[in-house]
């Protein structure tokens, strides 16, 4: 392992997190609050950045320092990002802050907060704002404005990015990057102009532009996006969800005219069918709950799309729902959005995978002679990439019950207990029962706090990088 | 598809259930009840049987007809084995039968009576007999007792045997049929012994002899093995349901003197590792319940053995337990028993390859030049294998909660829900909450009690050979 190479690389990314952390700072002297939790943490992140970006070191840099680097830099910049809660007071403990940190940041938005009004607007701001810069990913955006990090770059794209494949539009990685962020910063401004319009505050729209963005799903209010009682909000940010939840080289290529080859992609037909039968079966099985149909349906909608796109806001208690409409809520929970997208879980691309080869394992039972070929957009997959998304799956599965049972030794319900870690791996945030939409995460106890906060850090980083950050052998010199 | 064969060895199967029905009718004799619903079963089986037994068919037969004839047999079976307890008129309903006799046959052990004690004996010795039966496999018996099926018949055991392998050790799969037997029945009466030594009284000590052996668990008391309170039987079942958890194959190697050999097996010992440290666990975690140490370790023993081996005996109800230990019980009705033994479940030895070609996936990372291969018992498996025990993985998690999101339709729990389904797919029968030890499956609406008497086909017969017979293109002529 390159030690020194992994240093250097943490150094210049928490240089970024730095300089991110001056808009809250922005936002603290224009409400005229308390600094100073900002300006100690700048201060403390910027120097350990000086001192790790001057550490010699050469270029040997392979997969294994891919995903130990973004595992290590994951962790430390969630760990120091946290500093701005411990420093404002208002958390109870350093624990609760990194979880609420490490929340933010993989775009889970589960909370230790039992209530969000009143706190510093500061504060509130930096907690969404960690949505967004989690969202498209830390390092993607070290690459984009370091360039200098050079070939080494499609490692880490690998190990950071979302999905089985990352994609190959562009060949330089750095453009490809920057590309990226423009999409994602013109249509967060375009979500915060669009909920202005609808007449919310301006404040709340950025924030909650943020969450959406990142599909992070922190509010600024106790009852969520449900507080505003706005109903153009909630259609505006519906469909933001679902824009976010797409995979990006979808827009870059409606950009390029391609819009006939985006439309043709198998993944978003899939995410597409998942939500309409999700929200048609949801809206059948609560309307009884609502006056109308119309009303249940704009529920059900809003509900499915921040489930499957990963954000975990609420327009409505889910928990109050009867056990049809959460179970599919949970298995949706499972799913997740499209790979490249800002969005969580297992990705639909990975269970369209997965259905495809269940079906055609019982072709070939039926007809052992015929060649059957799984395919993607009209492409082949290879043996290998289908390995590895079962491969995925196993350990997704694996990694969800193996927690749960460390979770359970604090002996809350079998259905807090699975739904909380559900949705921290899935980087949702709300589960059933005590963790739902209306409840938070503050009655765990610090271990299990601890365990939860890995889970979303295996989650948004794909499992892998973490995993290969606890292995003994990664830690050896080579 | 060749449905003449397939009708064919339907019939010459259900004479198989027609002479096994005469048992249950001696008991019926003997204690004075009523022999009509054990004659007129008999009867329609024996006729069905002898109409289709003279079904003029060719001898094509392929994976498809294995695959196809096992599950439409097991249903058949079933739906018949049912009419005793329908003709009682103890049973609410047809379903509520099927369900018993699915439950039966595929030693699940679920039930959907409210408390057996009552019954007519020869009722309750049928619906154990079913356990003892199906633990086997009824076609590997009727192979055993026809041979002139020949060389059709790897396709069959294929299907009907659990576990991603089946024992090559004899060449002719008949003769290995009758030494599976031999040893299946030794065992059997050994287990009928040595609970009479225990004190247990005959009927007794017979059914509960049936039920471990076929790793069922339906009991002829409401309060299960925990009723008698005779802790050397328990401890005696606790052995024995181990025992009928193992792989037939090895108990093939102990009795031609390659003990070694048997004991070098990786499931064995994986297997064992994990009943010694779940007993360790759960000992620690609710020895506070019990008076002393002892007590604890012997229940926890006791319930890590039941589920295990997905028998599903109760001593005590573990519903009461504390969280941890619940959900690690949760896991194990994953995990189950041996391949190749009466269990059901995933089984040991694929979680085994799972966990091996995880912490390869980690290797590779770190070390992308090594080539690592998977070996189990020392030999290296093939890519396909390890591809099909994780497509069985994703399809048994996928149809698990596929099956919950069916089942929540009638608005219980998330805990009675999932653990329900998880319970009836693993053929174990108690899960937690309202189908705890304690409760039973009655308070189903019965398109859920369909849905879960699926659950046991799919798990029993390993999920394939029910796909098949639920696929379109099966159902055409070749």
């Amino acid at each position: 392992m390159n030690y020194r190479l992994v240093l250097r690389l943490t150094g210049r990314t928490l240089m970024v997190e730095a300089v991110s952390l001056l808009l809250p700072l922005a936002v603290t002297l224009l409400y005229r609050e308390n600094p100073r939790p900002f300006i100690y943490t700048i201060a403390i992140i910027a120097l350990v950045s000086l001192l790790l970006s001057f550490v010699p070191s050469d270029d040997r840099f392979f997969a294994r320092e891919g995903f130990f680097s973004v595992a290590f830099i994951w962790f430390l910049m969630s760990a120091l990002g946290a500093l701005p809660f411990w420093f404002s007071g208002f958390f109870p403990s350093y624990v609760d802050c990194l979880f609420e940190s490490i929340s933010g940041f993989t775009t889970t938005g589960a909370s230790i907060l039992t209530a969000v009004e009143g706190l510093p607007r500061g504060i509130l701001f930096w907690r969404s704002f960690t949505h967004w810069l989690g969202g498209m990913g830390v390092l993607v955006l070290a690459i984009a404005l370091l360039p200098s990090l050079g070939s080494r770059t499609l490692q880490i794209m690998r190990a950071e990015s979302p999905g089985p494949v990352v994609g190959k539009l562009v060949p330089k990685t750095s453009q490809f990057s920057k590309i990226l962020y423009a999409m994602y910063v013109l249509l967060t401004l375009l979500e915060i102009f669009l909920l202005l319009l609808s007449g919310m505050p301006l404040f709340d729209s950025v924030v909650n532009s943020f969450a959406t963005a990142g599909t992070g799903g922190f509010s600024v209010r106790n009852l969520s996006i449900g507080a505003y009682g706005n109903h153009t909000a909630e259609t505006i940010i519906t469909i933001f969800m679902l824009l976010f939840s797409l995979n990006f080289s979808l827009y870059f290529l409606i950009f390029t005219g391609k819009v006939r080859q985006a439309l043709k992609s198998d993944e978003l037909r899939f995410f597409g069918g998942v939500v309409l039968i999700s929200t048609i079966l949801i809206t059948a099985n609560i309307h009884r709950i609502y006056g109308t149909l119309a009303e249940a349906f704009h529920h059900a909608f809003f509900q499915v799309a921040t489930i499957l796109s990963t954000t975990g806001f609420s327009s409505f208690d889910f928990n109050l729902w009867p056990e049809f409409s959460r179970i599919l809520l949970v298995l949706l929970m499972f799913c997740g959005a499209c790979a490249g997208s800002t969005g969580g879980a297992i990705k639909c691309s990975r269970i369209l995978v997965i259905f495809k080869v269940l079906f055609r394992e019982i072709r070939q039972i039926i007809h052992p002679r015929t060649v059957c070929v799984v395919k993607l957009d009209g492409q082949a997959l290879g043996e290998s990439t289908i390995r590895s998304i079962f491969v995925f799956f196993a350990a997704y599965v694996t990694i969800t019950f193996g927690a749960a049972l460390m979770v359970s030794l604090d002996n809350f319900s079998f259905g807090t207990t699975l739904t909380a870690v559900i949705a921290c791996i899935g980087n949702i945030g709300p589960g059933l029962e005590l963790v739902g939409p209306m409840g938070n995460y503050s009655f765990f106890s610090s271990p299990s706090k601890l365990i939860l906060s890995l889970c979303m850090l295996i989650g948004r980083l794909e499992i892998f990088p973490v995993l290969v950050l606890f292995s003994r052998s990664a830690w050896r010199r080579s």
